[in-house]
């Protein structure tokens, strides 16, 4: 790339950052029904738009043909006339969530006479940086635009004509709705270059969150001059302890891997108490086999069945999002959150147990953004929560952890009323 | 520097950061009985060393005068007799500050059976730089504690000696309670190299608090590869309206100004409504010059009264932290937020008003870490927001926003509580 095209990119995100920048105050402002109507005009303009989506997104799919994309990115690329419902369907569903913006909580008058609390207001200009699906353009357009902020959003570039057309339908919603169309704004160009200036924008860009590839998400934390809501793995654990309850054991194990596979919230190893090990594995090995799932095992669990592979320190640490499963034999709780420390991600462990003192120890011990007893692994998420909607699972413990929905997308500031008060 | 010294000092900072990530475990599970015992047993220590403590900081107080320090360093880095008494209140107060970790909120049933809350953890591993005050060492090793957390402290290098002997009374307390000794360390060396590194550890230390000039926290921020939790500048506003009530604007605008003078929160700008601005201003002009103020002002501010210096756009711009006060008549509401919006800098702001709706604009639209109605900026602190501590005052929005107490320095997990539900 030569230094005059350089320039230019840079120049470009300027003045992206900049009109972001104006349209997020413009946005804080804004009052709940003028924000929910802006979602509810962008329903309007996506019906009426439906030849042109798909038309456009037609377009992204014969070039990403010719590409050779696989059949996996193909299908994340697609834009159906049922995935079309569901963006509509979910641009309902937040323009339905309550408004986070301007709650004051914890009012309190304090000892000198001023009564404090804190407002929730916008985080400001959050920019997304994300694969090639269409929907998400929508969906994460639609969660800020609620929260009140501000847009950046760059889509892979795969997906660049259907962006740009969804980008139009928004920016007719916000139009609609006497908003600045600059709330929301597709990167029109599909540089690389672009990503590393909107990650080192801090005048202009308040929150970066990547989703996508792991790859993608470490290059961006190591660039980024603004705070980053991310995501690196899900390696997920369920320890079956002691005293466990058979049943219960049986079906959150299967739950949790079997549910499932490609998700971050899967079980990746299962952790057994010694003492109840044969007893719990000897039917879950034989269930997992059935469904066709890899089992790599310690020596322990290789010797209550055959056909369980060796197990190296590499399976310990290995995100399958596939049907192969881990399973170590432990000696004690102890031993099973110190394979979790080592070894997990901090994303979500479960343990099934009907011991009250080993659950507390449990959930206040292992320092995963979801902490689990008897449920399955893959309730780790935004909707299960009640939050509505997810922008993304942070594994991060800064500012947002766990499933992240609207109240992830802001902030809060103090308010103080007084009647004339001055500090002594 | 050479390049071994440079490996040693990286190595002396690993070293420092893996003892700091394995004491923050053992800190996380800490009961709250044991960590008030680690803070009351360092005041037994500190009780017992004063002696020691004082000739630490005769050696740090007499280098200092050797190498030039000017008189406001050195009282800074000054500990006297009554200085340690106010480090051994505040350990007290931290001691009786309720524990924050472990909390569990918003506990709820969902529609799938399980129940889903948020339980208040520890951030891990707290990084703190800071100049030369002594004190600060005790202070921000005590909230990290009490939040338990485990923390890197790097004081500034003319105190080494008072921080070290400091380290030894904190370092004794948390031996007493049978915590870690690593759970405080304050390093040893006064290398800016070792600093570089403790930004950039994200495996060993989770966030950097940088307490200092703005020289120091810009570049602590330019290098940072872990979040910061910061404070840059304090150019804090008080808006009269046309209608605020006399007494009151005169009161809090005099309190602003002139409580204290070189604090982040004393008021630096005056914005005055065009409708009042002979009335209001006269009597305060007259009082801020009988102060020794020195005034400068917009030229509708200078036609009211002599001795006005003419403000120029710098001013607008300027924390003076000193007697200086620059005054700006407006004409309307939207144009004081115009001015706060621009020249401000998010730290505090407030309006004087009887107007409801315009108290209620000013609340909603100034995006500052406090905004206040009546009452003077000089609120703005953890103690009189009845945070119990403060470490410092975020004008960041992300994470911590204004004053930071204890939960700043902590984050949140989900739990979910089940009797072996599945996700269908």
């Amino acid at each position: 790339m030569t230094d005059v095209q350089q320039a230019s990119i840079k120049d470009y995100m300027q003045a992206l950052g900049q009109a972001a920048r104006a349209a997020s105050r413009r946005m804080a402002a804004a009052d709940t029904n003028t924000k929910n109507l802006a979602l509810l005009q962008t329903i309007t303009a996506i019906e009426a738009s439906r030849d042109q989506l798909l038309e456009a997104n037609h377009r992204d799919l014969e070039a990403g043909r010719q590409k050779g994309l696989d059949a996996a990115m193909l299908d994340r690329l697609e834009l159906t006339p049922k995935r079309l419902d569901g963006v509509i369907e979910g641009l309902r569903q937040v323009a339905a969530l309550a408004d986070p913006i301007g709650e004051i909580t914890d009012l309190r008058y304090m000892p000198s006479g001023i009564q404090v609390g804190r407002m929730r207001v916008p985080l400001g200009v959050v920019g997304i940086i994300y694969e090639s699906r269409p929907n998400v353009t929508v969906e994460a357009a639609s969660l800020c635009l609620k929260a009140g902020n501000a847009t950046l959003l760059r889509g892979g570039s795969e997906a660049l004509h259907s962006n740009q057309a969804l980008a139009a339908c928004i920016a007719s919603g916000l139009k609609a709705a006497g908003l600045p169309e600059t709330a929301v704004q597709v990167l029109a160009t599909t540089d690389r270059a672009a990503v590393g200036e909107m990650v080192a924008m801090p005048q202009y860009v308040d929150v970066i969150i990547p989703r996508g590839g792991k790859g993608l998400i470490e290059r961006i934390s190591r660039e980024a001059r603004v705070p980053v809501i991310k995501h690196l793995d899900g390696v997920c654990h369920v320890y079956i302890d002691a005293e466990a309850d058979f049943d219960k054991a049986q079906r959150v194990a299967m739950n949790a891997k079997t549910h499932r596979y490609g998700v971050c919230n899967a079980m990746e190893t299962l952790l057994v108490h010694f003492n109840v090990a044969e007893k719990m594995l000897l039917p879950l090995l034989e269930q997992l086999q059935a469904r066709g799932v890899e089992v790599r095992g310690c020596a322990r669990t290789r010797a209550i069945k055959s056909g369980v592979l060796q197990a190296t320190e590499a399976d310990w640490y290995a995100e399958y999002l596939a049907p192969i499963l881990a399973i170590r034999v432990v000696d004690s709780l102890d031993e099973a959150i110190d394979h979790i420390t080592r070894y997990g991600s901090q994303h979500t462990d479960a343990i099934v147990t009907e011991n009250y003192t080993t659950a507390r120890r449990f959930l206040r011990e292992v320092d995963s953004s979801s902490v689990m007893v008897n449920a399955s692994t893959r309730f780790a998420d935004g909707f299960e929560y009640g939050l509505g909607a997810e922008i993304g699972i942070s594994t991060d413990k800064f500012h947002a952890r766990g499933p992240v929905g609207l109240e992830g997308l802001t902030s809060q500031k103090y308010v103080v009323l007084g009647d004339g008060h001055v500090r002594r």
